[in-house]
């Protein structure tokens, strides 16, 4: 295999609301181009805000589940009307965490709603939420660049989840365009000319918790460019992220 | 933030019990040295083998419960054994799957035992196990490294684990020495003066998954080095990976 690199974009300024990420993300490029087989990495909140996929906390009015919830956990019943707002199904509701399972299917800490980087006058006033349809999203953007970079890197969309078992947080993809979500060698052989087992890897997951090395969490640089993953990546947009997630009759957390 | 970048060593060769994999690892680096920043990362199965953690299944006598087991699941009960000798209690069985917590603490599929590339001279007839204790083979294959290299780099034990919500598996980290397990930015402020939510940070399992990507799976290349990783990496070997694990009260999959 060739060598995997990954560099985070420097220089992309503050997104706001109607913003053209893929002319920011091709200004921001400098001296490096996308390569045809590039896979362009961007944390799903620079998405949300451009796509303005964003709550005033000022307007929102919790009802009496977020009243009760907030009490509860000790957190802004008005955010927790958003996350309600934005769920599918609670799973879980303790340590100050709601386990959620989102309107896509996600199964995310607070349905992925977060005041972090919120931007705006009055900082930790507004709620940023997922993109509505973060496959669409990377398609769009995919299409964008290509218009203005005359070459189709894949786009991934990303946030970060945590997981039952382990502490700490790793980025998965949630919007995908042109990159594989899985690769599936189950059954394939091995070097030895064995059946190769529990092979089926989550590529894009891969990908989308290794692009956050490539970034300090305070600053921002909410774009990654990664090469080197030209075999996962077509020209055809595939099946997008969420074909990564279990049917809820395989969700082994139930 | 500087680039990250990943490459799997060519021409290592099979790995057999006492075999010193330090010095097998030194041997492949090729033209590129080790910095005291890089991490290598490896795949578990070439420790286990040179460590000898391994299982000939003709010598397995399977009990009752790993007879009725592999009945149901269609599957040789020789096998079903050693997984639930490795295992301190199991999780789940269905889909052909045993979910097992290991003696170790790690909850994955099967006890992370593997009969892929288990080497030998009849394929598939040796498990492999995980490592005894992967944070101690960490440290001593970074401490054999640094004696041929004169560099001291992280050292990352590896194993790819399914996701109770996703399909498909990435890999984490199971043995760490010199590697910080987790990034905690919780309570830290943002570039917007806003306080950090969610952001706990699991750079070594951010790492494992990225280093699967710089393999094909078909290959014999069990060891990628990373470089850009600098400031994860310390001169103490540190917790190690075992301090991942949630504690079993926290476990949400309960």
């Amino acid at each position: 295999m060739g060598p995997v690199a990954l560099r985070a974009l420097a220089g992309l300024p503050e997104v706001g609301p109607g913003e053209d990420l893929a002319r920011l993300i091709a200004g921001a490029l400098g001296e490096t181009p996308l390569a045809a087989g590039s896979v362009v990495a961007i944390a799903h909140t620079v998405v949300s805000k451009a796509e303005g996929a964003v709550v005033e906390l000022g307007g929102v009015t919790p009802g009496p589940r977020a009243l009760e919830l907030g009490d509860e956990m000790d957190k802004d019943p008005r955010l927790i009307q958003v996350v309600l707002d934005e769920s599918a199904e609670i799973l879980r509701a303790e340590r100050g965490v709601l386990i959620c399972r989102t309107a896509h299917g996600f199964v995310c800490a607070n349905a992925g709603v977060d005041l972090s980087n919120a931007g705006g006058a009055e900082p930790g006033e507004v709620a940023v939420l997922l993109p509505r349809d973060p496959d669409g999203s990377a398609r769009t953007i995919r299409g964008a660049l290509a218009a203005i970079t005359g070459c189709s890197p894949a786009v991934m969309i990303t946030d970060s989840f945590g997981r039952a078992w382990r502490h700490g947080q790793v980025d998965v993809a949630i919007g995908l365009a042109g990159l594989a979500p899985l690769d599936d060698w189950r059954g394939r052989a091995d070097a030895d000319g064995l059946e190769l087992r529990a092979t089926w890897l989550a590529v894009a997951d891969a990908a989308a918790a290794a692009s956050d090395l490539a970034r300090a969490k305070d600053s921002r640089e909410p774009v990654v460019v990664i090469d080197g993953l030209d075999r996962f990546v077509s020209a055809a947009d595939g099946p997008g992220a969420l074909s990564l997630l279990r049917p809820l009759a395989e969700d082994m957390f139930r």
